[in-house]
C-alpha cells in the first residue's frame, strides 16, 4: 500500500520536524537534582514574580496620587512576613509528603474530594494564569527595552509576540523539554546575580551620590493628590502585591526530584528561595521609592526597567538585566507546563478529567495537557491584551485558594496522625491557613470587580465538571465490570444485510462476504431515490447479484436513514437468537483528498447504525488503484 | 433505543424549525408563469442594477472633477445601445434553446468542453457577485434612508446587516422558496412603478420649476477640476456602467418556466424587460445630472437616494422608494440562489463538480449549492466591506465573459444548423459577441488593477478544478465498471482478529462474534503499553477469554497503529484464500456528548485499517445503559 503509507509519512514527517522522533518508554527519564540545580529549576516562577509584584502595588497606590506611593515599602514588608509564614507551612508539607504534595493531593488525602477538587480547579486556573502573566510580563520587559532603544512601536505588537512565545514554549514542551539543570540554571542565576548586583550597586550609589529620579520618555499620568488614603486602598495594594507569593508551592510538588535526603534538601532549597525572593522584592520596592519609579501606562515601561535604566544608564548592563528578566519570566511560564499537565494527569487518573489527559504521547509527555494549557493561556493573553497587571486579581485569588486549602489539609493531617511535635505543626499550618484565608478574602472582596469574581464562577463550574466526569466513568466501569457476568454462549445464527447504492465492482466483495457470513439469510437492500436508476439496478441484479436477493425500500422523502432503520428493526425482530450484521461496501480512493469528491453517506450511516442495538457494522473495502 | 432517538430528534427539530418539514419527491413543483409574473420573477436582478449602474459611472468620472460628470449621459446612451444588441442576441438563444440555454449549456453544445467550463466558471463567480453586490447595494439603500432620518451610524454596521440578509435569503432558499408569482411581483412592480413615477414626476417638475441641486448632509469630496478628460477615463466609466447589463441573461435560462408558447412569451418578456431597464437607467442618469447628484464617500448616501430625496423631500414617498429599491435588490440576489445551485447541479451531473451538488435535500432544493453560494458571497461582503461599487469591476468582467462565450456559441450553432434566416442570426449574435468581447477587454484592461485581474486567476483555476474532478470521476467509473469483471468465487476461509484494550463486558460480544466467524482461526490481540496492565490482562484471560487465544504485541514507542499493522500484514500473508476481518469492540455511551470522554482511538483505528487492502473492518457495539 505505497500511497497510503505516503500520506502517513507526510503527516508523520511534519510532526517529527516539530516535535522530534518518538522516545521509547524505557527511556523515561529521572534526573535527581542537587540543591543548586533544584533552586534554579523550581524557583523561576516564584523569583520571576519580583518583576511585577512591586509594580502591582504601585499601580494600586497611584490611584490616590503620588504621595501614596511611599506606602509601598511597609506593604512590601507585610507581604514578606506573609511569605515567611506560608513558606514555614510548606516546609511541613514537604516533610509530610516526600513523594510530592501539591494542593490537590494533600487536600484529597486529608479534606476529601470536594475540597481537593476546589484546590485542583484553582490550581489549574492558576497555572494557566502563570503562563499568561509570566509571558506577558516577559514581553513587557522586552518592549520596555525596545522602547528605550528607540523602538516604542514594538509595544503595539505585544499580543502577537506573547502568543509567539506561548507557541514556542508549547512546542518545546511537546518535544519533551527536560527539566535539566543547565537550561534553567544559567538564566535563573544570571537573573538573581544581576538583580542582587543592581540592588547593592544602586543602594551604595544612592548612599554616596543620592538617588536620581526616573526620567520618563512620556510623562506618566499621575492623579492629582487629594484622594484620601483609605484602608481599602491599602488592602487593595497589599492584595495586589501578594502576587509575589505565586509559585512558591512548586518545590512541595517536586520533592521526589531532589537528591537524597529528598525532604531535607527540598526544605533547605525552599528556605533559600524565600530568602532570595524577599531580598529582591524588598530591594526593588525600596529602589522604586528612592527613584520615584511609577507605573507608566503611556510608555508601558515596567518599573524594573525604569530602575535599571536610571541606575546603569541605557547601556549593556541595562540590556542584560532586561534580557535576564524576560528569560526568567518565560522560564517561569515553562514551570506551569510541567505542573498543569501533571495535575491534569492526576485528575484524569482519578477519573475527574477525560482519559486523554493521562496518556503520554510519542515523546513521553502529557501532550493533551500541554495543548490545553497553551490554548487557554493564549485566550487569556488575547482577552487581557497581554497586560499582566490586569490579570493579577484573578491569579492571586486562585493561588491563595490553593494555599488555604493545602495548609488546612496539613492542619487536619497533624491532628489525625499526631506525629512528634504535631502541636507545633498545627500551629504553623493553622496560622498559615488562617492568614492566607484572610488574604484570599481581602483579595476577593477588594478586587471583586476587577476579575476576582471570575473565580466564583469558574472554580465551582470546574468542580461540577470534574464530578460529572467522575460519575460517568464510574458508571461505565460498573457497567463494563465482569463481576456477575455470564460467559457468552456461542452465536447460533447470522443475519446479514448488504447496503448497496448500485451495482459495480466495489459491491461484489461485500456481497461475497455477506453470502459467506449468512449463506441462507442474506439480503441486499437498496433505497429507491430515483425510479429510473432502481429499474436499471433490478435489471442488472440477476447477472451480478451473486444470488443475494435484492430488497428495494421506498423513501418518499429521499432519506436513506429512516427506511433503512425501519427495515433493520423489522429484520432484527425476526429471530431472537441471531446477530444482525450490516455490511457496507466502501470504495477507498487512491488519494486521501479524493474522499471529498464522494458522498460521506457511508460515514454518517456507520455512525447512525452503531446507535442501533444488536447491530454489528462491517465495512468491506474496495481499493481504487488510481 | 429511546435515548439515541432523542438525539436525532433534537437535531431534527432544529432543522425543521429553520427549514420546515421535508417535502416528498412527488410534490416537485412546476409552476408555469404568465408574461407578467415572469417579468417579475426573472427581472429583479437586471432591473435592480439601475440602483448602482449610474453611480458606478459617476464614481469613475468624478476622478477628473465635477466637470466630467456631464459625460455620464452619452455614456449611458452608449450602454443602452449595447444592451439592445445583447438582448437581440439573447432572443436568438431563447428560440434555439426552449429548454433553457444558459451560457454553460449553449457553450458546451456548440463550442466544446473548455469554453463551456470557462463560461461556467465565470457564471458561478458572477452569481456569487450578484448576491454580494445586490445585498450590499440593498443595504446601502437602507443605510441612506437611515442616514437621512437621523441615524447615520447605521452605515457603520453595513457589513453585519448585509451578512444577516445573506443568512436570511440562504435559509429561505434552503426551505425551498418557490419562485412563485406574488412574492416577486409585488416588490418588482412597486419598484418599477415608483422609479418610473419618480422619473416622470421629476422631469415634469424640473421642466416647470427647474431642478434643485442635491443638498448633502456631509459635502462630498470633489477633486479639483484640472485633470484632463482622457479616452481612458471615458472607457473606464463606460466599463463601470456596463454593470447595468448584469442579470439580463436570466430569462434565457428559464424558458421552460413560461406558459406555452414558451419561446415566444420569453422573448417578448425579455424585450419588455430591456425597455424598462433602458428607460429607468437613462432616466436616473439624466436626473443625476440635472440635480448634480454625486457619489458621496463621506455620507455614503446613494445617488438614487439623493435624487429621490431631492425630488420628493424626506417624506413617505422617499421612504417608499428606498424600501422598494432595497427589496428589489434583495430579490435580485435571490435569483442567483436559483441560478447558482442549478448550474452547479448541471456541472455535478456532468461530473465537473462533486456529486454532492446534484443531490436534492429534504426540501427538494440543491442544498449544497445554496450553502456554497451563501458562504462565498458572505466572504466577498466581508472582504469588500459591503461596498458594492468596489466589487463591480470583477462582476462586470465575469458577466461579459459569459455573454461573449454564449453569443459566440450561437454563431457556431447558426453556422452549423443553418436554420431559415441563419445569416441574420449569425449577424446579430456575431455582432453581439464581437461587441461584448470588446467591452470585456476594455473592462479587463482599464480596470485591471481594481479587481478585474482576479478573473484571470479564478476562472482558469476553476477550469483546472473542474477538469481534475472530471478525470477523477471518469477514472473511478472505469475502475468500478462491471465490464469484463468476474463473479467472485465463494469465500473459502475467514481469519478474524479481535482488537482488545482490556477485558470487560464490552469485549465479550466481540470475542463471541469472532469465534463464530472463524472458529479455528481467531485471535485476540492486545498492544502492550503498560506491563502491569498486560500482566493483569493475561491473568484474567483464561477465565474470560472465551477460548480465543490472546496475542500481546510489544510497542516500544507506545504506538497502537504500527505494531497492529505489522501483525495484520503478517496474518494476511499466511493464507491466500482467506479474508481477514478485524473486529473492534466498541462501547456506545448512553449520551452522545459522553463520546468526548473516551479515547477516539477506535475511530482513528478504523480509518487507518480501511487503508489496508484485503482487510474487512467490523464494529461490534456494546451499548451502555446510562
Amino acid at each position: 500500500m505505497p500511497r497510503t503509507t505516503q500520506v502517513w509519512c507526510i503527516v508523520g514527517q511534519i510532526k517529527r520536524l516539530l516535535l522530534g522522533k518518538p522516545i521509547a518508554t524505557e527511556h523515561q527519564h529521572h534526573e535527581r537534582l542537587s540543591r543548586i540545580t533544584a533552586l534554579a529549576v523550581f524557583s523561576s516562577d516564584a523569583l520571576s514574580s519580583v518583576a511585577y509584584a512591586t509594580e502591582a502595588i504601585l499601580t494600586m497606590l497611584l490611584v490616590a496620587g503620588a504621595h501614596a506611593l511611599g506606602l509601598s515599602m511597609p506593604i512590601a514588608v507585610a507581604i514578606a512576613f506573609l511569605l515567611i509564614i506560608v513558606v514555614s507551612s510548606y516546609r511541613q508539607t514537604i516533610r509530610a509528603y516526600p513523594k510530592g504534595g501539591g494542593g490537590y493531593i494533600v487536600s484529597r488525602d486529608n479534606l476529601g474530594d470536594i475540597p481537593a477538587l476546589i484546590a485542583a480547579g484553582a490550581l489549574l486556573v492558576g497555572y494557566v494564569l502563570t503562563v499568561a502573566v509570566s509571558i506577558s510580563a516577559g514581553v513587557a520587559a522586552i518592549t520596555s527595552l525596545a522602547g528605550n532603544w528607540g523602538f516604542p512601536q514594538v509595544r503595539e505588537h505585544a499580543v502577537p509576540i506573547a502568543l509567539g512565545f506561548i507557541v514556542l514554549v508549547s512546542i518545546a514542551n511537546l518535544r519533551g523539554l527536560k527539566e535539566s539543570g543547565l537550561i534553567f540554571s544559567v538564566p535563573t542565576y544570571v537573573f538573581v546575580v544581576s538583580m542582587m548586583g543592581m540592588i547593592i550597586f544602586a543602594i551604595t550609589k544612592n548612599f554616596f551620590v543620592g538617588a536620581a529620579p526616573v526620567i520618563h520618555s512620556i510623562a506618566p499620568e499621575i492623579p492629582e493628590p487629594g484622594e484620601a488614603i483609605t484602608l481599602l486602598l491599602i488592602l487593595r495594594a497589599f492584595a495586589a502585591g501578594c502576587t509575589a507569593l505565586t509559585g512558591i508551592e512548586a518545590i512541595s510538588d517536586g520533592v521526589p526530584a531532589f537528591k537524597s535526603p529528598e525532604a531535607k534538601n527540598a526544605s533547605a532549597t525552599l528556605t533559600m528561595m524565600a530568602a532570595l525572593l524577599i531580598t529582591m522584592f524588598l530591594g526593588i520596592t525600596w529602589l522604586a521609592n528612592a527613584h520615584h519609579a511609577v507605573p507608566n501606562e503611556l510608555s508601558h515601561e515596567t518599573v524594573v526597567s525604569q530602575i535599571a535604566r536610571t541606575t546603569f544608564g541605557n547601556g549593556p548592563v541595562y540590556v542584560a538585566i532586561q534580557i535576564a528578566t524576560a528569560t526568567i519570566l518565560i522560564l517561569g511560564a515553562n514551570t506551569a507546563y510541567a505542573d498543569f499537565p501533571r495535575l491534569a494527569s492526576f485528575l484524569s487518573r482519578d477519573r475527574f478529567l477525560p482519559r486523554q489527559f493521562s496518556s503520554r504521547g510519542d515523546r513521553l509527555v502529557f501532550s493533551n495537557g500541554i495543548l490545553a494549557l497553551g490554548f487557554f493561556s493564549a485566550v487569556l493573553v488575547i482577552i487581557f491584551q497581554a497586560n499582566e497587571i490586569a490579570m493579577l486579581p484573578l491569579y492571586a485569588v486562585c493561588v491563595f485558594v490553593s494555599f488555604t486549602l493545602s495548609q488546612s489539609a496539613m492542619v487536619v493531617r497533624h491532628l489525625r496522625i499526631k506525629a512528634p511535635r504535631w502541636q507545633l505543626g498545627v500551629m504553623i499550618s493553622g496560622f498559615g491557613a488562617f492568614i492566607t484565608l484572610i488574604v484570599m478574602l481581602v483579595q476577593g472582596i477588594t478586587r471583586f470587580y476587577e476579575g476576582a469574581w471570575l473565580v466564583l464562577v469558574i472554580v465551582p463550574l470546574m468542580v461540577i465538571i470534574f464530578t460529572s466526569i467522575h460519575r460517568h466513568y464510574n458508571s461505565v466501569a460498573r457497567q463494563l465490570s465482569l463481576e456477575g457476568a455470564d460467559l457468552p454462549i456461542a452465536l447460533r445464527r447470522h443475519t446479514a444485510v448488504v447496503l448497496v447504492s448500485g451495482i459495480h465492482r466495489g459491491v461484489l466483495p461485500a456481497l461475497q462476504y455477506g453470502s459467506s457470513l449468512a449463506p441462507d439469510n442474506v439480503t441486499a437492500v437498496y433505497v429507491n431515490l430515483d425510479p429510473d436508476h432502481t429499474a436499471k439496478l433490478q435489471q442488472r441484479w440477476s447477472d451480478w447479484g451473486c444470488n443475494v436477493p435484492l430488497v428495494v425500500l421506498e423513501s418518499p422523502y429521499r432519506s436513506l436513514i429512516t427506511p433503512l432503520f425501519n427495515y433493520i428493526q423489522e429484520l432484527d425482530a425476526r429471530y431472537d437468537d441471531d446477530v444482525l450484521t450490516v455490511i457496507l461496501p466502501e470504495f477507498v480512493p487512491a488519494h486521501w483528498w479524493e474522499h471529498l469528491l464522494h458522498n460521506q453517506t457511508g460515514f454518517l450511516l456507520k455512525a447512525a447504525l452503531m446507535l442501533n442495538k444488536n447491530v454489528v457494522v462491517t465495512s468491506v473495502p474496495y481499493h481504487l488503484e488510481r
